[in-house]
This record gives C-alpha cells, sequence and structure tokens, in this order.
C-alpha cells in the first residue's frame, strides 16, 4: 500500500538483504530497516521490527531464503529462525517450504520459494478485499477496531483490505477508527495506513463506538481475527465483543475479515481459546512523542493504583455477520467449509 | 471520604475562606487550595479546581457566602458567581438560597445556608449509598464508569457512594474501574478515590469491561449520570451505553446513581439530549508525569490523523436495572415518582 504516494510492501527481499518497514518507529517516524543476513532478519522478527502473522510469514520465509543464499547451514539457521515467535504459525509454514525447496534446488529455488509464499500472502489479502468490497455502497462509513490492515500482512491487509479495494473502485469509503486502548493500534497504525492510502477517517476513543452507531453514523463493521473457532468464534483484540453486541443491538452488520489460515479447525468453540493477561504497565503508562518529538512514557492512572489487561476476547459466532476470507464471505457457522479444498 | 487517612470534603468553608481540593493536579499531586474571597471562589469554580454538579453548588454557596462575611455588593457577587458555569443548576439553585438566607439575615444567616446546602448533598449522597449499598452482596464485584465518586460531590458521591457505604459495612467490595478515555476520569479520579478509602480495585481498559461480564466477573455495575430524562433515558460520560449493552447482553444488573436533582422533568426522553463534542486533542494527546514526575503532553495517535470526539452518550431506560436515588431506588420509567414531594 501507499506511504507518502510510494507502494510498499511490509517485507521484502533486494538482493540478499531482506527490508522491511520498521514497525516500532510508526506511526511517529518511517524507516526501512535492512537485515544484511537471516541472523539480523530474526533478531527483527524477535524485535517486532515486523509483526503479524502474515507479516511474520514472509520475513521468515526470506530469513530462510537469505541463509541458502550466503551458503550458511540451512538447519541450523531453520532451528534459529523458529525459535524467534514460536507461537506463529505461518512462520513453521513459510520456513518449512523454502527450506524444502533449497534442499531440492538450491538458493535460486528458495528464493523464488520465498517470494511465491509473500505472494501468495497479497493475493489471500487482496482476495479479502475484493470480496469485502462488494459490501461497501458508495460513501459507506465504516467502523473498524485495533489494527488489521496491510502492515499486519505482507500488503493490503484483512480488515482494512476491503477499504483499500473499495477506494479504488471510487466508493469513497470513510473509517471510524477506534483508538484500541490499551496499545492504541487503530489511533497509531490504522490511523497511519489511511493516511497514507488517503482515506477519509477520524480515530475515536473507544467508548465513542456504539453511540456512533446509535446515531446510525455507522453503515458496518469489519474486524480482524487473530483465531476463528471451528464454530464461528473469533478471538480478536480486547474490546471487539463490546463492538459486536454494540452492532448486534443497533442492527449494524459486523464483518470479521480473515484468511483461512487463521480458522483453527482443531479448536471447537472460544471457550478453548486462552486470552492472554498482558502487563499492567499496558494500561498504566502511554508513550509517545512530546511538543519537541522527543519520546517520553508517561503515567496515565493513579499512582498507587493497579491494572486488569486482558489482551483479547472471543466474539461469539451468533454476533458474527460474516467472515470474509480468501475464498468468499462464509456465515460464522459455515466457517469450516472454507477450509475444503 | 478519607485521603491518606484524613477525612475531606471536596469544599469547605474555614472563616472567610473557602478550601477545596486542587482536583486539577489529582490524582499525580494533593493540594488544598485556598480562595479568600468571593472572587477567588469564582476563579476556581472556572477553572475547575472544583468540578461536579453537587460539589460546585456547594462552592457556589459558600462563595455567597464569602460576600455577605466581607461586606461586598451581594447582588454583583451573586451576579459575578452565577457567571461562572453558565450550565450549572445547582450554582444557581445554591446562590439564590444563600442570596435569599443573607439578605434577610445578615452574614451569619448567609453562612448557615451555605454549610446546609453542603450538608444538604452530602446527606442526599450517603442515602444513595445506603440505598445502593443493599444490592451488594458480601465480596461482589462491581464496575464503574468515569468518575461519578465523591470528588464530584460534597462527598460519598453517586455510583461510588453504594461502595462506601457497602465497605464500611464489612462487605468488602472489589471495584473494576474503567479507565474513560479520552480524559481518563476512572484510571485517574475513581482510582484515587478508591485507594484513598481502602478498596480494592484495578483499572481496565474500557474494552476489557465486556471481557470480564462474559468471564463472570462482573457482579453489577453502577454509574452515574450527567441528566435523567422523564422516561428514564441516563446521558452519562461516552462509553456508558458500551457497557450498558454488555450488562444486558451477559445479564449484568445495571444501576445508574444519582440524585433527583439530576432528573430532568422537562426533558422528555434521551433524544431531546444535546451531545457535546469537545475538542480532538483529547483523544490525540495524553498528559501526565514522566519518569522523573515532570508532566509532559505526548502525543498518542498518528500524526497526520484527526479524531471525533463525543463526550456523552444516552443509555436508554430499558437497559437500566434502577435508578439509585437519596429516595429510594427506582425503576427507570417510573423515575417521575421520585420528583412526587
Amino acid at each position: 500500500m501507499l506511504v507518502s504516494g510510494i507502494h510498499y510492501r511490509t517485507v521484502w527481499l533486494a538482493g540478499e538483504t531482506v527490508k522491511m518497514i520498521e514497525q516500532n518507529q510508526l506511526p511517529f517516524s518511517f524507516q526501512i530497516h535492512d537485515c544484511p543476513d537471516y541472523r539480523a532478519t530474526c533478531g527483527a522478527i524477535q524485535t517486532m521490527v515486523v509483526r503479524g502473522a502474515g507479516a511474520i510469514g514472509s520475513a521468515a520465509g526470506y530469513a530462510m531464503a537469505q541463509a541458502f543464499l550466503a551458503g550458511d547451514d540451512a538447519a541450523l539457521a531453520k532451528t534459529a529462525i523458529e525459535a524467534t515467535r514460536p507461537t506463529a504459525r505461518n512462520l513453521f509454514y513459510a520456513v518449512e517450504r523454502v527450506f524444502a525447496a533449497g534442499l531440492a534446488g538450491g538458493a535460486g529455488l528458495a528464493v523464488a520459494e520465498a517470494e511465491k509464499i509473500a505472494d501468495e500472502d497479497c493475493a489471500a489479502c487482496q482476495a479479502i478485499g475484493e470480496y469485502g468490497a462488494a459490501l461497501l455502497p458508495e460513501n459507506c462509513r465504516l467502523a473498524t477496531h485495533c489494527n488489521a490492515g496491510w502492515l499486519a500482512f505482507t500488503d493490503y491487509g484483512s480488515a482494512l483490505a476491503p477499504v483499500y479495494v473499495a477506494a479504488r473502485q471510487g466508493k469513497n469509503p470513510f473509517v471510524y477508527a477506534d483508538e484500541t486502548r490499551p496499545r492504541g493500534q487503530g489511533a497509531r497504525l490504522t490511523a497511519w495506513e489511511l493516511y497514507g492510502e488517503g482515506i477519509a477517517h477520524a480515530i475515536i476513543a473507544d467508548n465513542a463506538c456504539a453511540f456512533l452507531m446509535a446515531r446510525g453514523q455507522i453503515d458496518l463493521m469489519i474486524v480482524g481475527a487473530d483465531r476463528v473457532a471451528a464454530n464461528g468464534d473469533a478471538a480478536n483484540k480486547i474490546g471487539t465483543l463490546e463492538k459486536a453486541l454494540a452492532a448486534r443491538y443497533f442492527g449494524v452488520p459486523f464483518y470479521v475479515a480473515a484468511p483461512t489460515s487463521t480458522v483453527d479447525a482443531a479448536c471447537p468453540s472460544g471457550d478453548a481459546i486462552p486470552i492472554e493477561e498482558r502487563d499492567p504497565v499496558e494500561v498504566l503508562y502511554q508513550s509517545g512523542p512530546d511538543e519537541n518529538g522527543v519520546m517520553r512514557t508517561i503515567r496515565v492512572a493513579s499512582p498507587s493504583s493497579t491494572a486488569s489487561n486482558p489482551a483479547f476476547d472471543v466474539t461469539p459466532a451468533a454476533l458474527i455477520t460474516g467472515i470474509i476470507t480468501e475464498k468468499g464471505i462464509f456465515k460464522p457457522e459455515n466457517i469450516g467449509q472454507a477450509l475444503l479444498p
């Protein structure tokens, strides 16, 4: 997608160097981070220079290709890459594919396979965008939560892909971006993405979404998902559940957009999805630039109190209008069909 | 209520000086602000050293009494006090009463009337606390939104009054305080109040409330109100509506606590309540102390984006379990009965 009018992916290979957008610096500074070898790429994955399932998968594939390009011990490199983010499914899948290609045909095939993985991620997100864009009438006002945009994938994104496609179709969408406390990915990343693509938008406090729905100012809502259970329940960033409840009450269609790789057939329902409890400091402190551009961390809560900080919640299938995948739009109870070959 | 073990009201008269807690400095610094004459008290009301309907009413009554004590032109003083916060109903009511008492009986009667107004505010809040405390079982876990605590009144508060009374009854309540973006009154003021009273609590991101309800971790919710319409619809801080929707979905009782002075019989329903749209900077920036205690203002949103910032929303009567007043607990559709003599 566009940044200052230039098209970027989140991660790409240039010669033997993996290049990626330095996401830890966004939205206050746009920098390209260079990884000259697979070790550097591993470090970047670990320190979240690149984040999001799709983008991590591409980065890991490129890292594996780098090992073949440099003549490094491929098995050793594979182990190192797999150790960077041990819960990222896309990472293992990508590393396996590039490792097999490299063993079979050397560095050339490894690079080709890594490029194919990145292209597949882009194509899946673009397909989500095209299916989703059909849901968006002209001049529609859409709400989203957290960041399920192109920064989390190789390009296009999931929840924001329909917006990007609709905008290119001349439909002029407007986006309300929930700021998404405590980490603020909506105010920081989603807003930054939308600005780059020239899409009209406003950040709102998470508290304001139901009010705007009550006023008839939101036509539909699309969010991403971290995991979709076999029954269509969807785990996503904390607060998604509240938005789904508000959408249901006010009759606003509520969609989840996610590639089919997000669907976990082995997970029967949302009850089986463990919810991460994160550090209270995310709620109690905030970071950002002061009026001189100096990054500061400030306390935003009473000094002697602490916080509870669940990071995700589960939206029951009954509250989801449809799940937008690269294979089409499914009713949540039929999401299993999306996994059929 | 207690601050470091000492009982305070938000505002009181000491000799000819009006003293008040400097609320602009909370929760990071606890200071008492002295107003030697009515002009200083007017300035403190205007600059929100004191805020909240009940506390403003008491402060205005004391300011009027100060004018009589100092032998100032009472009519001139009355006009000046009434100009400080022109939408505060309690302020006009208090000023009228003290002005009439002073004209009739001089400074002594004016002071007595001002003290009576402050005492009445405390008594109403204490009654709310006693009615509300009966709803709280032992060891209950309660959620609240924004700050409807004693800082907004002369003492006790509205939504938090039942908590304070229940705690003194040995019921050991636990409070989840929504941080209440964008201004953070929950994380800052509610948490600060609860700490002072020694009540166990945790701040949560506003997004987390429905999740905790889904997990069965919230037994009931009590919020304040800025205005209650004749049909029982309640306007309160933005986000209250989302919490009420979550409470309804998960079967959590949802109460509004407010003195009957908050009920506006002339307002037929929530549709007639205008909603203030506030400055986007409240969403885009945050202020607080850095690690050295220096107050900083930082940007928490993408640099080129703006925000929409509705400050209040309306919770329909159908989502409210009951309205806790100083005259008892009413079903929202029967709130008109609370206004009968």
